[in-house]
């Protein structure tokens, strides 16, 4: 049985109790943290935390090298951690097909995802978002001025009045750093005012924390500003209906003539 | 200080480490089940696995009334629950804005979404949808034919090549009736049928639950089928990556050659 469970967003608690209950049944507990991370906890913690042993897995040890975890899963109950939600990485939806084509029964206990968060602190709705991008970092895809798939995602979402999330670009283990790196959101809203100076964003800084920050602006502005420890996050709202118009302005201090309210 | 806490997808065991801790530390919780539901469990089964006393409120209570909610977190930690994430729905976004008018802090600690397990569930990935849409009752939006809401979305996303979650009604303590009704996937896939007789749907019921049902087919087809006790959703998928494509024909049982692969 190979068991996938989502570690939420924050530290050791923002993992679900049944979750939690799942890991600590089970024989053996592998995790990834390159796609994203849990900022308050240290693996050593989380291990201590839940009673387990955790192997930490790099990207080549889950993508090119996973045999030894299926093989495990074959014989024992082992689970699969990431941060967020395992499943919305293409990554862990190969690992869990190869699972498949041997055999293995798997299941998803599913974390809370900076998506769900991201529209919980706005007070944006959650069904008037169209598509979300991530903006890299200008190294990492190689040419000038922002990537086509940043600025056509959030031109067709603006023509469609829908709320758009801009995800930052976040570097682990990468051959190109020598630690950690995360996009703030002064430096994103930087690269976006390079288009849209005046267009309204949000920070949404620390999602799923104890102190998560939610700040309006306009890009310009924004890339003045600095927001703590990461992660970050940047929204650019849409068309807004008055209650969300509202939340913007008493949660984020938007200024309310700057929104494009319905 | 008023806590948001989300209850998550299924039963008592949903909640986070961190939303468990700060419902057995708060003085007083009230819960709306109205927006939705946990199928797994019940509120004495919540109460007596959390240690705690839950006042359920009517919508009539929670957006007409909330007076004592309020007054009662101005002097003590009080925590208001839902299923899935409490910020989804705009209606907790008003109570959160009306406790901030008083001064009254507030706090949000999230929980699972429909969203989230459904993109998990599926292997369709996150940013990869568009706008999400919800399927009333036929008796609910009083007009033959599916509404414009509906249509419109999913039109839009196909030409966006994007997925879309349908929701399927829920309609809780609803003066036409009787007792709690949910839209299940068979219904829905029926009413879509008229338009979309041979489009590819993908069923999710019982998402969260540890019997989660991933099932595709055209909406002719799925019209046929039963999925089971509630909840149920319809996904529309756009576009398909390969790895898209192959988790649907993997997990859900689809027809590769009548799905759109990129």
């Amino acid at each position: 049985m190979l068991t996938f469970i989502g570690l939420g967003l924050y530290d050791e608690r923002s993992i679900t109790v049944a979750g939690q209950q799942a890991l600590r049944n089970a024989d053996r507990a592998y995790a990834e943290f390159y796609t994203s991370k849990l900022i308050g906890t240290t693996v050593p913690a989380l291990e201590s935390y839940h009673d387990v042993e955790i192997e930490v897995r790099d990207r080549a040890g889950v993508e090119q090298h996973p045999e030894d975890i299926l093989e495990a899963a074959e014989e024992e109950d082992v689970a699969f951690l990431t941060a967020g939600d395992t499943m919305i990485s293409t990554t862990h939806v190969d690992l869990r097909l190869r699972a498949h084509d041997r055999g293995i029964e798997t299941r998803v206990i599913h974390g809370v995802t900076a998506q769900t968060a991201t529209s919980a602190l706005t007070g944006l709705q959650n069904y008037r978002f169209g598509k979300a991008t991530t903006l890299p970092f200008p190294y990492a895809h190689g040419a000038d001025g922002l990537p086509a798939s940043v600025t056509g995602t959030i031109d067709d979402n603006r023509a469609d009045g829908l709320h758009t999330v801009v995800y930052l670009d976040i570097k682990v283990g990468h051959e190109r750093i020598k630690e950690d790196e995360y996009m703030t959101a002064d430096v994103g809203a930087d690269l976006l005012a390079e288009e849209y100076p005046d267009l309204v964003g949000v920070v949404v800084a620390r999602a799923g924390s104890p102190d998560p920050l939610v700040e309006a602006g306009t890009m310009t502005d924004l890339a003045d500003r600095t927001f703590g420890d990461p992660l970050h996050l940047l929204v650019i709202p849409g068309e807004c209906h008055l209650l969300e118009a509202d939340a913007l302005v008493e949660l984020a201090g938007a200024d309310r003539d700057a929104l494009n309210v319905a």
